[in-house]
């Protein structure tokens, strides 16, 4: 399947911008939570899109967008692409939606140029990747892989509405959730395209990449005790500051994930909390949280034991006290070495020069794994930013992408 | 005036313990906020004990509760000795109670000697010091050398009543308290007893310390500011993280702080802030609070300066900017030679071992330097704990210090 018709990019990315004006919120970026009128309102307009390249229209009982173009042979299982169009609060405009776009760019461009492959192809919007208003995302490709139970209907949004309600207000039944349930045998493999949300790629100067593996992040919640005192009444040499201790928890922390050579070991301290938090009081506690990520499990764990010894090792030296407790361990993925080669293949053809690399966020892809072959392409993130209204990828930057996907797809279908 | 009969402790740390009963909150200490209910309750009784030492009582506008004990010569100045009364939320026992009790005691012995002096004797319980109610203390010492104006009597506590009411409540004229400002010709000199508040008396095995003079503290409001990014997707190598440079400059802080070989430079970081603050986000900023104080202002300047340039090595190093804002700043005070001179005696002729030291905290007697000359006794404080109901000073360490006030007194009131 050779020279086939450009995608059109003007179109795709006129939908883009046309998407982000449902739930847009004045200049600051766009506020469009799962389950919500205006997540309906998207959704409608995305389902239209859909009918327009030819598709059929379902929502799983996850809140999960299903198009489906039907192949030659529906015994087969289907070629999936897909992300969400969900948002954080005053989001961006990209995050997920290029890749739901993208998809439905490919099957209208397989339309178009009347191509018919023996497998179906399905373009899924994922219900509630990023766990906005339920606090806990990947809702929809964790639902369709079987990992949500009755339970995790229960979440409640701030306004104390619950899950299993808001997804009926959609006119969907959570009672049936396993239904929606899929398997193996009914996913070929499953394609992402996805903004990167980081600087490497702009670093790099390449439009897009393609992502090995996807590094499942670990949180830590660090405390270290020490006793609190007044700021002016105890000598230096007498304190036992744990805001010192865990200054320099931090700075080994940077040093121990710089020392990883490869670059896939990052770790980041974004949440710091000083009790009692005066500005003359020694504090008593100081309370951390590492995210660490790595797509090489076995690093990843050795680093946290290596900073858990460094801790204590600090800890030990000022007299502090120190208690590590994991909030989250989430396994990092390695994407199909057969779908990786593929993109690989299409980008080549298509003389892109995209290179390998890691995703440190977490994706719908993440959880696909669990049931089938996952790839994805990435598109560079001007500036690195994401989760904000200055998020920004290229048109041209876009339309690569989406090529790369439909060639593979091509590839895919016909193999 | 040798020989003198030795004080009442007994009586002393029954009237402390007792006092400690008017606002005490369970086992959660006491809870004694300046011009309240609660407060006049408090100063009724010590009212009471300082007529039964013989003393004239009134009320200054400032809401300063004054004792006077007149000498022969009402023309000469007074000797002045005073703390506070009023406490800290749920705080301790000790707290400036014993250098208004203790002064008492002083006055009592006076007159069961049947000692006339030429000088009188004022003993004042100095209006919110702590500064817990209407977040600016050290209101009475400030008042009676002149520094408050009508506009700082507009400060309002949690209820929305201003410091004006406040005082009217308690019977006062807040429109005249100029007419409370005292000079250099009231007063001959200025002498608090208070509890240490810090570990240095136990580490010393001293029960009391006499004070050469009172660190300022300045407060910094350093502001660290970097690339925001997600945990996941920013290489270690392309960050800009303001809670590394931040964690460095803790650490260089502590560093240069130590590095004062007299003990007298302490710097603290009890507060601090991440922007956003989200556990899997490079924080954008990250703003913290120095308190640094040091008896002598040109090395604590100098420490200052230091500190300043360390951070922005540190920022640019790491492309990151600081901003460092002064909140506060408040000039060492030194205290004065003489009586320093002769509390030693005092201090000698007793056969006890109190060091000269540092006061970390402030105190009333900061602002009383500025019209009189002033000198301090620190009485050890029980694991260095302050403003805290585990707040400790044994009998027999108050004792010892109100002897070296006493025959401090005697020293000064003859010469």
């Amino acid at each position: 399947m050779e020279d086939i018709k450009k995608v059109n990019a003007d179109r795709l990315f006129e939908r883009i911008l046309k998407l982000a004006n449902i739930g847009k919120v004045g200049d600051a970026g766009t506020h469009r939570f799962a389950l919500t009128n205006i997540d309906k309102e998207a959704q409608t307009l995305v389902t239209k899109w859909m009918e327009e390249a030819g598709m059929k229209v379902r929502n799983d009982d996850f809140g999960n967008l299903i198009g489906k173009k039907e192949g030659r042979d529906l015994d087969l299982p289907s070629i999936v692409i897909g992300s969400h169009i969900d948002t954080v609060p005053n989001g961006g405009r990209f995050d997920g939606v290029i890749g739901v776009l993208g998809g439905i760019e490919v099957v209208d461009s397989i339309n178009i140029n009347e191509v018919q492959h023996d497998y179906s192809i399905e373009v899924i919007a994922f219900c509630d990747e990023e766990g906005s208003r339920f606090s806990d995302g990947l809702f929809g490709s964790r639902g369709m892989v079987g990992l949500i139970s009755t339970d995790d209907l229960k979440a409640k949004d701030e306004s104390g509405k619950s899950r299993f309600e808001a997804l009926q207000d959609m006119g969907l039944n959570p009672k049936k959730i396993q239904k929606s349930v899929r398997n193996k045998e009914e996913i070929k493999c499953f394609l992402e395209m996805h903004i990167e949300q980081g600087p490497y790629l702009e670093e790099q100067n390449k439009p897009i990449g393609i992502v090995e593996g996807i590094a499942g992040p670990s949180w830590l919640k660090i405390r270290i005790e020490g006793i609190a005192g007044h700021a002016g009444t105890v000598p230096m040499n007498l304190r036992r500051d744990p805001m010192v201790g865990a200054s320099e928890a931090v700075v080994e922390i940077e040093r121990i994930c710089k020392s990883d050579l490869t670059g896939s070991l990052v770790g980041t301290v974004g949440k710091i909390k000083a009790f009692p938090n005066g500005k003359n009081v020694i504090p008593n506690a100081v309370e951390f949280i590492l995210d660490i990520r790595d797509i090489d499990l076995k690093r990843k764990n050795d680093s946290i034991q290596q900073i858990e010894d460094r801790i204590q090792y600090i800890c030990k030296k000022r007299k502090l006290n120190a208690s590590v407790e994991k909030l989250q361990e989430v396994e990092p993925v390695k994407c199909s070495t057969k779908i990786v080669n593929t993109l690989q293949e299409s980008n080549e053809e298509l003389n892109f020069d995209a290179p390998l690399m890691l995703s440190g966020a977490g994706h719908d892809s993440m959880y696909m794994s669990q049931i089938t072959d996952v790839g994805m392409i990435f598109v560079r993130s001007k500036d690195g930013i994401s989760h904000n209204p200055k998020e920004w990828s290229s048109k041209e930057d876009i339309e690569k992408g989406v090529l790369v996907l439909l060639k593979t797809v091509h590839k895919l279908a016909d193999s």
